[in-house]
């Protein structure tokens, strides 16, 4: 269950109004690696972690942090598109100013038609936030690896932006989140690297005498050009075994073909009667096979 | 530029028809963590990657491997789909036959109505594959995060697979894709590790003096409970520092409100005329501002 | 059945071009709100609707007049894009005129390299239009309150589209827009308010049994400060009952855990193996339940 | 800024498994109506909200409880898969039980392959959550009247999953869940009808003036048969004026008709060419209108 | 300006219900290639059509019909989920009946849980239906040729689903739909050919001297084997010219490679500071290219 | 299975950056018509394709070249990118600079934050490329048409995009990429007609006794006007038949309506109380009926 105070983790206030740079924020609140893509990750996983009560209360603490990020950033955008430009008189081009014009070009129409003036779930394109931009795969240290990624990809785009103005409210609190995203960063790869110490390196563990193992640690080079040999070839891989090499990938499979379908599909290529006969025969096949 | 052969990197033909297996296989083929991500992931990748031949050529020569694995996915799902039960004699609640019952109503209508009994780039769900399910940062050291991820992630999912059949053709074609996915894993892992060694840890590199340290290295407790305390408290982080733990975590950051938009957009709350005067203002203060 | 005239319901005809306007009218058109939503929603709903043939009738007369209004967008957006400056000549950056660098930079991409300046089916900012936008329930109340809502929220940025332009041809037709959707806001509402009548006004009717009552009229105050109380303690809500409001909501669940996955999932957390007796003990538990 | 106790706000526990229910509960978690629509939706209302302190405290309690909504369903979602038959022992088709049929047959795959036996941000489709499903218009009214269908649909939904099963725990949460949707649905109600008292009935409010009002109370016949003329017909609308109906609507508009493109986008019907000139006419003939 | 009558355009009511058809049958009108695409296709390409008044009307009359078709399917699957198995008492697993579980599982959640046993704009897999799966490009002989597609596709599915069933009243509607669909494919078909006699066959006219004609009329071997030398080498090419074939391509291009970008977005690749200078100098270029 | 080169099939290289044609391009490489849905579109055609080893053939050849062209566009766009005025300095509205404020708001937002100034797999709004642009249908020649229309828009939208820059080397690539598509649209035409005389020339082939004929040569008037008539009435179609006109087409089917859904789903319109009887009386029609 969860509680709200109504004052912001940290300030969120620009010293002046930029609908460009209110755009630009959406991508740290809606896009692919946007706060809220960490929010509902990490929640997600810790309601379904188990057997860890520490990654658990990890993720959930960080998870709720990120609700309040999501805030912080709402609360940005409305600030910078207060008093934006949205209606006739300062249409641009009859201004003749080129301030204004790329202020009404640059804008995200749908932050005014649809919002209001106000923050949307989207990202700066108007894509809507989606759930498949989160993970939740009930195997711990591979989530723990998207969530680094995560924090990477999210610290990244937050220093972009934070070139892309000169605003000091703007970058106060994009310093701030920098920071967050700097310990986020080294939590998910504490528990990483303890993760991979107890269940080995390779996700996910215990699977090692399941695979054909002969393909395991070879790089095959299917582009031109041989630099990558150079990177990996005889060094030690972070399992104990060696890396090696193959110059010349050959394939192994099959010709690449696929069966006819049935005629009743009227698929160009189909040429027999399939019957319930057929049908049944699968069945039979898979009961003696088991 | 690309070219191809006939033959299939490794084996893709199972022993006997599944249309069950055939859906749940489109996860690998199309579905958030399948192979088309990774193809199209390490491509993209490869092709923006500048100043470091090694890994463009890595990231090339996996990225066009994954071609061929999507190849012998849909291979595979084209013969498992084969003599699938479609028509109406077959109709499960006709037959009485429960193992007839469970292959209509597990199959994926899309296989049938829309493909004609071969692979959609879909998930088992019917979910088109897109684009932002990949990344591609410009920034090598996320990126390979990334790219480890996507591949514990498909391993994770390729073993899963692997426990819910028995048929030898499929297990002999994921055994071959685990192994693939260890060496995958392993030269990402190394690839990753090197790049933190050159450029630091935390992603992107060079910008620390632009976060607010203080808050860089302390986890808050947002949620009840202190089991994330005992887990990092004290211990060092990857870059050397000290992890900090704040038990009550205080709000500092204005109060959470957000300004009026102009009386023209009719929201409830609105209420002054907003004028060109106002518009040029905020160019002003900005151009005053550098 | 349908049937076809060639005249508009009403003008649809600008003074002059405008490709800005051509970009934001695509909302109307093709937006979550707009009028495909508010045409396939109540003809969706019309089909479905039974044993009350008045609004059958009502839903299927409005549907069928919001096609009309898509193809008036689609004509408007047509000649605002008449003229366009598409080609190279034009290219702002070289005109050195704030006007022409304005449009270039706002138009949307779309109408012009795939539609050849003419209307798509995607808001402005090309997010395709999609019909979970839609609803349908079955339950005529719910549907009435969802189609209030599509009218208020269109005719809200009818107003907003109204006040970024002068264009007396654009305007007439927002003007007429408005009206109509003030008729719909209105006979919606007049549904709406027959239906509480009749059903009560909480969806769906005669389930009050079967809800834990004890917290059915009481806001539990999960935000800092207690505005809401003052809003709603004490009042009568409109099915009759006190509103109560409850200050420190005290969390009645059990604690938030996930019971362990199978082994086979190769979950981090996993420990047992899962068998046939388990799988088979689930079934017995079920059937001895009934 | 938020804060999470690791209790949940209702008991959310199963009886016993059953991984079909787990399936449909993902409509009210991750589904157009879901209880993730209602927490995105009413957070970013209450964030934007402004000069009217009792909504907004409503709207940010009624979210923050919402993202407790999510959290019991993601709890129940994870109990109920428990124990799933998911390998190949229990493989449908070869046990002859129809009662593992039906389940093997109907559990989303997602579930298994992608989340390890826990929730997914999807609906019982496999569809990803997206921020489309949500609303937040600057224009309050507009906002409530979403809200109340939010809550209508969900609590619809939410009896409709009560009747699916007979498990004592499942139902035990689902009645919390159709109370707390009885209030949200009542508090919604009553903010809506102040609002409506306050600022008129009809959205956006102050407009009047700038629709042609002569057909803003009239119902157009455009389907055959008149059930609606008298459903409406004479009877005074919300906003005091009384309805008309228009028997045989006239087509008022001009023919429908699109200008020709210009010949560099090679459109079959172009058939001019474009000039700098003529691009610079649309500009003056905007400039004079002004 | 729109019209509707309550009949139907022809008979769309089953024998029996039969929810799996129901299910089944949404492709058809909420999937990719399905009625509600057709209608939305051929209208925008109609709405936005000039110079052709004979196609323009060709169009409006198919995209009015396919509305019907929407409307026929809606009612078809309607009738199809009636008495279909909701509640607890009909669970497939209790019930011992495989016929039931087969139903059980196959069933689509949204029918049920959403729509309340009506017709969803969604396709089998509960996919939205969305706008991409249409076309409308301006240029006629292009979107007749996608308007033959839609039809094959859609007529080929049509055929499909009556394979699939056996009842009556489903296959004399899926009759009448090919028959329709029949005329559509002939119709457009029709239109292509006289529209490729008078602008060319290759999309879009009059461009030929634009292109680097040497690379035209080549097919190039990218894949091993010979057989598409034998389908087309020497074969004259329907404009009139003669196919060749290229054994082994060349790649003709420069090395791939990007260049690196600014040291401001920290990209691991960067190593050189932007400058206001540089800004400058590509307007500077591209003015003088002119 | 693939292998790569690292020389591009052609030139990829600008004259000059230019963000606003590297946003455009965009379309070329990740939009609905773009060259990944060729290159994903023709590979799994042609991994599904069987009995026709020529055509087989064909697709994997083009799809394998299409893979190189979108390497050609990512590098191309990358070239674009170069030194783009991403920074505050640049910032459009300080500059007085008309040709930055189009550059600065026409730029993608999407290519410098998230992509880190390289090429998307989006299209120019940043609308994730998805697999439902592509087709695979089992059908040879629904896809042959297919394949053709893709070839037509993306042929269409390449010559829309080298009307919009003057850029010697974008045009260079842009008229090979033209070339292509030219033979594209012509091998796909060839084997299309080729299809036709075997199979006939409406889809699918060999089920014209299931539909009902009378209504398969008969374009009905649905819209206002008469002009499709003059185009069609007593044409022969290329199945050779005579197209017939239907002036005031009949609705033939039954009124529209849809039976009443049961109690516990609270329908507004429910009446009955659903038994597992009626469920079971259900399987008795069906089961009586084959």
């Amino acid at each position: 269950m969860f509680t709200r105070t109504n004052k912001l983790q940290y300030n969120a206030k620009p010293e002046s109004p930029d609908p460009l740079m209110a755009r630009r924020l959406q991508e740290s609140l809606g896009g692919q690696w946007g706060e809220m893509t960490g929010m509902m990750a990490y929640l997600t996983q810790g309601w379904s972690a188990v057997g860890h009560e520490d990654y658990k209360d990890l993720l959930l603490d960080t998870g709720t942090e990120e609700i309040g990020h999501v805030e912080m950033l709402a609360t940005m955008i409305a600030h910078l598109l207060k008093d934006a430009p949205t209606n006739v008189q300062e249409n641009a081009y009859n201004s003749g100013d080129p301030a204004l014009a790329a202020i009404m070009g640059g804008m995200d129409p749908n932050q005014t038609i649809v919002s209001g003036l106000s923050a949307s779930l989207n990202n700066p394109n108007g894509t809507p936030w989606n759930s498949s931009y989160t993970a939740s795969s009930g195997n711990l240290l591979a989530d723990m690896r998207y969530n680094v990624t995560r924090e990477s990809m999210g610290r990244l785009q937050v220093t972009r932006l934070y070139h892309m103005t000169k605003d000091k409210g703007i970058r106060d609190m994009l310093s701030y989140l920098m920071a967050r995203e700097t310990q986020h960063q080294l939590q998910f790869i504490q528990a990483q690297e303890e993760l991979e110490e107890k269940y080995g390196v390779v996700v996910p563990h215990g699977t090692k005498d399941l695979q054909h193992t002969e393909f395991s640690h070879t790089l095959m080079n299917f582009s031109e050009g041989e630099a990558s040999r150079k990177f990996l070839e005889g060094k030690t891989a972070k399992d104990g075994e060696k890396f090696k090499y193959e110059e010349n990938p050959v394939a192994q499979g099959q010709e690449q073909e696929t069966p006819p379908a049935p005629e009743d599909l009227r698929n160009t290529q189909g040429d027999k009667e399939k019957t319930v006969e057929q049908g049944r025969k699968i069945i039979e096949q898979q009961q003696n096979m088991n």
